[in-house]
């Protein structure tokens, strides 16, 4: 038997993809063959400088998807660039079409088939023919306000709701974390940034799909709203200040709908001067479940983590669109089993 | 399609058979075919009564295994007698040579590739050989103190060492459980009760055992430890009373050891007055993480619904002996899909 490394073409090297790419590269198993990315500044410099490695992996970063796909040949892509559905189809067809599986941090591929039935249908056929496998992953959505939440009520009975509450304190988060929540924006800037959808956490209304589609619930409408948090005090971040009165951060709610009640409820809050960052879980089933997580989950560690633990699940799945609940239970693994790319040919 | 209900044949109806059978009973998509147990004063009688459904099934209870699996065909047999592997390995055979597949609480099934590789391998082929899939599972080993810490791992890095805490309240349970925590004894009476093996929980190990699997970790000792708690007070149950300095109830220590560290430590407590019930997790890795599930998961009605809701995942396993690390991640459905059924032929 060849243990052959699992070679990974890294796709997107933004923030969350940069983090992916900085674990693959020093984990044994894998070979990081490529990096994909559009923006000028990175193209043609080593992949280990652009991650900031602190050294080099001999790998120039390139912008031509096609060409990059048909010369590294990789098991499996790493794709990391925006997160609407719509917007990274052509992309994951490339991918699809030079054989390789893919992993994708894009947050509405957790579960396009809630918002965009017959277009994930369609990429589903394609990986199908493809003979690949396509997942949606990450911490949120893709594991804290959705699969585990479903793991925990694997041991009740009459489930009834399901709530999760996420708080993310996001004081020491980077520059663009501090955007997307609209921290020190007044309360006008803050709902015209909402309207824009420059301001907004995207995941929620897929983490309630997937959710329901575990427990076989029918909903019938998904709403979502989004609230300012606003500053009590002054706050200082390494980017500023935020003032009294002034945006703090985001408070998202999500709910599905099912038999006139909202059956799943799940609130999302990240914002500067968050004394109470965790991740709670409550089913209210026989008998209830009442989780908490300390702390919370770090977002983009946690994200990088899991999406490096999900190549080996991925490359032994079922070829076609997967859900992260098609795959074994997810786990760490020091490393990766390059059998089971083996095992897919 | 044709929506043909699973037919499910329970083997064993002692407290937890008969929980778990109580929810097959109930769920729409399961259809209960048979009951087979050992005990003379339930053969003969309709399971429903057996059970405490308070309506008749129509089906019963039997002592010819063999007859009883010829004559039900069923698709999955739940399987609950006892917690050695040594002591199922034939009643598994049986199932086998039915071309049934089988969920067993047995707890040594949960991980039996520790203690006993090569009689894990043979039943292993022997699943494979008939096309069936043999599956051990609970909440505890299987869930609470395995695979949810192991799920708690996926968005970790550097795993250093994984601690569990399980603190069970076992004032108002059954009278087994008492007996099977030494509630009551003196404690030289303990300590004798605790060497012929009647005061102990069996599946520390094999929890370990599937950590370390999964984790891909080679352990070169997995050492456990039963204590006597003591009652500091009089503690009052509905079999009588606990004296001060006898017995309440058991605390077994399991630890597994790597690179002379113990890397997995599994703390187990069930005792009559305990005010502290929880389950706890704490993985040091990078970032660490602590979850507390408050109040803790109860031990009967969890397995029951943690077998219950397997049954799908266990029908579209690949066939063999697997564990709860091969299938997709656990969660509750009410219904269970008879189509995957369907799939198996």
């Amino acid at each position: 038997m060849v243990m052959e490394a699992i070679r990974v073409l890294h796709y997107g090297l933004g923030a969350i993809g940069s983090a992916v790419a900085l674990l693959t590269a020093t984990q044994r198993g894998l070979e990081v063959v490529g990096g994909i990315d559009r923006d000028p500044q990175k193209i043609g410099r080593d992949l280990g400088d652009v991650i900031g490695l602190g050294q080099q992996l001999g790998v120039a970063v390139s912008g031509d998807v096609n060409e990059t796909l048909r010369r590294t040949q990789p098991h499996i892509v790493i794709h990391a660039t925006v997160p609407r559905f719509h917007d990274i189809y052509p992309q994951l067809l490339a991918c699809l079409n030079a054989h390789a599986s893919v992993i994708s941090t894009c947050e509405e591929l957790v579960y396009p088939f809630g918002k965009e039935p017959a277009a994930a249908h369609e990429l589903h056929r394609a990986a199908a023919q493809a003979g690949v496998t396509v997942v949606g992953a990450g911490v949120n959505p893709g594991f804290v306000m959705d699969l585990l939440p479903l793991m925990l009520t694997a041991p009740c009975v009459n489930v009834k709701r399901i709530s999760v509450s996420r708080v993310v304190d996001a004081t020491k988060r980077r520059a663009g974390v501090h955007q997307r929540i609209g921290a020190g924006l007044s309360l006008d800037q803050f709902r015209e940034h909402v309207a824009r959808g420059d301001v907004r956490h995207v995941g929620l209304p897929e983490s309630i799909g997937l959710i329901a589609d575990g427990l076989g619930w029918q909903l019938y409408r998904i709403t979502e709203q989004i609230d300012p948090i606003l500053a009590s005090e002054w706050l200082t971040t390494p980017y500023g200040t935020v003032a009294p009165g002034q945006v703090a951060g985001v408070r998202q709610n999500a709910r599905g709908w099912m038999h006139g009640r909202d059956v799943i409820s799940l609130t999302w809050e990240q914002a500067v001067g968050s004394r109470k960052a965790h991740d709670a879980i409550y089913i209210d089933a026989t008998p209830p479940l009442d989780m908490l997580i300390q702390g919370g989950l770090h977002g983009e560690h946690a994200t990088a983590a899991l999406i490096v633990h999900a190549i080996p699940q991925v490359l032994a799945a079922a070829p076609g669109l997967m859900t992260v609940l098609d795959l074994p239970t997810p786990h760490y693994r020091p490393r990766p089993e390059p059998l089971r790319a083996r095992e897919r040919g």
